[in-house]
């Protein structure tokens, strides 16, 4: 399981403020405990907080000097993944990312291409968006397709089928699944899917449980992957224990000790 | 989701004891803790605590003094079957549980037609218990077949893929999680599944962890029923939030709450 830690985003005001003044404190701090917690990679997005793709690369610098973890350049705006990007030590990354719209294929999957990234392509288009699963399957697989022909390999594509917050939108929810499944289904090996995991519980008062159930039940289908709160132990202990189950992961009597060990610092705390 | 109490087993010393000793007081007990903790079926198991059908007579009798809840009469011998289902006051009951084994399903499947009982349908055969997905769905279907052929309606057919001690034949736990998928496809409606749930968290040190992670993962698949430890309060809210997650409970702030409250008598604690 991929676990992309969701912290560093211009939608918490302590980075938004941090990226303003630009004071690499609180990156660098919310770097250090996000890759302790063991997350694959770090996301980070300068969101509202600056309309500067400059700012992007400052952000990327602020990450990479504080930690080896691979990160993930998110934003809808191709010049400020450019900015990112260009601003990379060499490291593995994520474009995060793209959508159906022909116009967002056009400019980012190269850009993706370029840099050797993987890239996010979120099952949205010109129309916004997907309700049902046939529109997330076509944007899945038009996005699927673009990326191969520029030459991404499946292992390096994930497609995000669009979760929505269970509490205005809940007839999305098993939607998201079979769309999950259906994902499994374009290749073979088929590609990473991923999903933004704390959209689900958007707004309600069992946020951890909800994201947490949500996803171990998508693991259950196909999901490999998420942007999520990474320092969420019983989200660990929840992933931990569906990779058990899916016989990913060898059972020990300390198996849950052992899986943090190995992906994360916790011993060290 | 179907949850059945499966507390009142002889494999637990106190209700052997009680078996043994006639004694209803024990039995009355986990009766009633359980219909209060919200189970849909207790199941009653005399266990190796006595061979005479008569005993299981009186522990379904007990029961149904001590509470409403229908009841699931188990044992793996017709004519102890036979004396539970006869004792039933025409409360709705299950059988549980026929194999796929020719000289089982002859005995008790008719049983189960005779007294208008529900039927659980454990994908065990002449063999033993089934390693691999093709022979659970084999045996899965050849009871759904014996089950409709004795007119059984499918939702009063419960098949179980048989689940495993996860400490001990890990592989065969994604193998369940396929075959319940599998058994979705038999027939539209499809029939019931369950699982004997605390079977893969047996010698275990994260016993509820597993049981409910499991148990979440596999609804995401199809499954519909389960045996399971009715008291634990986090695998009630695990299951809230998985019916939550399938569209099926409509989504509030107090969802966990209104869910034990329908489900449960926890307002009244």
């Amino acid at each position: 399981m991929i676990l992309i830690g969701e912290r560093i985003n211009a939608g918490f005001k302590d980075i938004a403020r941090a990226i303003r003044d630009h004071d690499p404190g609180p990156i660098a701090d919310w770097a250090r405990r996000q890759a302790a917690a063991g997350a694959d990679y770090l996301d980070v997005n300068i969101g509202a907080a600056s309309r500067d793709p400059a700012d992007m690369a400052w952000l990327v610098g602020v990450v990479q000097e504080a930690v080896p973890t691979p990160i993930s350049v998110d934003s809808n705006r191709p010049e400020v993944l450019k900015a990112g990007l260009s601003a990379l030590d060499g490291r593995p990354a994520l474009v995060n990312s793209t959508t159906a719209d022909d116009a967002k294929l056009e400019q980012i999957v190269p850009l993706a291409a370029e840099y050797g990234a993987g890239i996010i392509g979120v099952a949205m288009d010109e129309r916004g968006s997907p309700q049902d699963v046939t529109r997330r399957v076509e944007n899945g697989a038009k996005i699927f397709v673009a990326c191969v022909e520029a030459e991404i390999p499946p292992e390096k594509i994930f497609l995000d089928p669009v979760l929505m917050p269970i509490r205005f939108m809940q007839e999305q929810t098993p939607k998201v699944l079979e769309a999950i499944r259906e994902y499994t289904l374009l290749s073979d090996p088929p590609p990473h899917i991923s999903v933004g995991l704390s959209n689900i519980a958007s707004k309600t008062k069992e946020r951890s449980l909800i994201a947490r159930t949500f996803l171990v039940m998508a693991m259950a289908v196909g999901l490999d992957a998420a942007i999520c709160n990474v320092l969420d132990e019983e989200l660990w202990a929840a992933v931990a224990t569906a990779e058990l189950i899916l016989n990913r992961e060898i059972y020990s009597d300390g198996y849950l000790k052992a899986f943090r060990m190995r992906r994360g610092q916790v011993d060290a705390r």
